[in-house]
């Protein structure tokens, strides 16, 4: 952080349309925190320009602020609507796709969603993560590998997929315990696998204000079958991702656009052999995929260098600093 | 509202920092809502440009978000943290002034503010609308008038400010009913009177999210001492705005930006004649003041004109249908 920085702090008498844009931004600027300062100074022009270029009407700003209401209002420990909203409008891609960026031939991102938890049971290779009866029974066989090939030991992993009916257990208000979901951790081949159900399309939480708003831009809620990972290890790029099953109705129109061709897969019926190997009835799925890591400092690197980049692109004269954009003032 | 449009929506498929944008305004363009479609066109475009520009961390990002659910769960009946963070952000400033512009020599606008309920009593000129001994009575002996001088009947005011403590009475946990707020008629000359008490500087709640933004920004929570008016009548254009006092030591730096000159007054020491024929004591404060209110329709005229004029200014190609701004496409 810099040291705080003396700013001429205007009389803030008689504001109107065309002053009140620069007065807030210098108003907001005495925190001596240059990164909070050009947050703020960006976030309040896209806001006063938004206003500004939509005459947007009183009733139009109070419809808005009532629904952000809503969205608090409805998220819970197990519900974040924001997170959803920032999902449908794009945010959450475009949040991920900075900050990690994947170098060629590694495994890309998708988006988290909002129902990643923390209380999911670790459990051994092999082992079954669904408890639901009604799904059909997939087999999944994975390596993480980095990008020259070699085994990625120790990777936490997390995984997570809805039941049969297409919700998370989260959703069911009974919920007493995780299901659907698990931790596992790579071995020295970087190999894990598990068993799980064949993951189903589902639609996002449309009961509450998001909801509404999908309903009101004739837009479906619905996300294309996939299973979400998250993987974890000290020193290398937290990645969080899916895998698409090729073929869901879904593929081309995911409320939250989380699909990327790389992350289509295609879940095959198990043969004899790979059946009796696993122990698993023959006739189940099985889906083989290999995730490829890349190093924490690989996509620092490539982040800081694509932020450059694009910085410029735009015409902005900011530094870097801890890796994110500031007013170069220096 | 225009018949529905066929959007050619794409296949959402690879989406990425570059493609983001124009593939979720195009799946946001499916209502045939053409307001609808603009307002989402220009929110979208700001939020993803707010990101890029920013490269905003994904820690940053869950913050943000955070940051909304707290504004939300912090919300209720009678607290409205989204208007107080648009206040503070010189937004609401901003809407008040593009929906209500005034015309010369007519009382101009302020704030709203989250404290203005619909369960104040409505009484008879003269009463007294404080019910705190602690406060220093004012007398407020008030006209509203056009701006040609002829007085308005029949006005609808709403009248209210807070306690001597600087809290609204919807700000006490104990509150069981209206207190230091009212509602008025204007009379056949125009006037209305009525007893309160000389208005208080106070801080905006920031016991919440609003709060900790503003302490963060090194920013006080204050406003100058004021006393809040509404005018309603139909034909007329509806009057938000407030009447501050002059002195205040925030006067020039109100933590949401609602003060103008022209709203600035001095309460004197009253005269014994106007004591006497008000029945209050010698030795009281009183405050003399004349609102001029503006037809709606001068105030439609005027909006359009100006938003006409602005979106010129801006290059935007737009046309108004329903004095709204949307993408002119016939």
């Amino acid at each position: 952080m810099a040291a705080p920085t003396k700013v001429p702090i205007p009389a803030l008498l008689d504001l109107t349309i065309d002053n009140i844009t620069p007065n807030t931004v210098k108003i907001n600027s005495q925190s001596g925190d240059r990164r909070m300062t050009y947050l703020m100074e960006r976030l309040v022009t896209h806001i006063h320009d938004f206003a500004r270029e939509t005459r947007i009407s009183t009733e139009e700003w109070m419809a808005a602020l009532n629904f952000l209401v809503q969205c608090g209002q409805i998220s819970s420990d197990v519900r974040h609507e924001f997170i959803l909203l920032s999902d449908v409008l794009g945010l959450s891609l475009l949040v991920d796709s900075i900050n990690h960026p994947k170098p060629p031939n590694t495994t890309e991102g998708s988006v988290l969603g909002p129902f990643h938890t923390h209380d999911a049971p670790t459990l051994e290779h092999g082992a079954d993560m669904s408890s639901d009866p009604q799904g059909e029974p997939l087999l999944c066989i994975c390596t993480v590998k980095d990008a020259n090939g070699k085994p990625v030991e120790g990777a936490k992993i997390d995984i997570w997929e809805t039941d049969s009916s297409g919700h998370y257990d989260v959703q069911h208000s009974d919920r007493n315990e995780p299901t659907e979901r698990c931790i596992m951790t790579s071995d020295a081949n970087g190999d894990f696998w598990f068993k799980c159900i064949l993951p189903v399309s589902y639609p996002i939480p449309h009961d509450g204000p998001v909801g509404k708003l999908l309903e009101k831009l004739n837009r479906h809620p619905w996300r294309p079958a996939h299973l979400h990972f998250m993987f974890e290890k000290k020193g290398w790029d937290h990645l969080i991702t899916a895998l698409y099953m090729r073929g869901d109705p879904y593929e081309t129109s995911d409320a939250v656009f989380g699909v990327k061709k790389s992350l289509i897969v295609e879940p095959q019926k198990i043969d004899g052999a790979t059946a009796k190997e696993y122990g698993v009835p023959e006739g189940s799925w099985v889906l083989k995929h290999d995730f490829v890591l890349t190093t924490e400092k690989e996509t620092a690197d490539l982040r800081d260098r694509l932020a450059h980049e694009a910085l410029e692109k735009q015409g902005l004269d900011l530094k870097l600093v801890d890796h994110l954009p500031v007013p170069d003032l220096d």
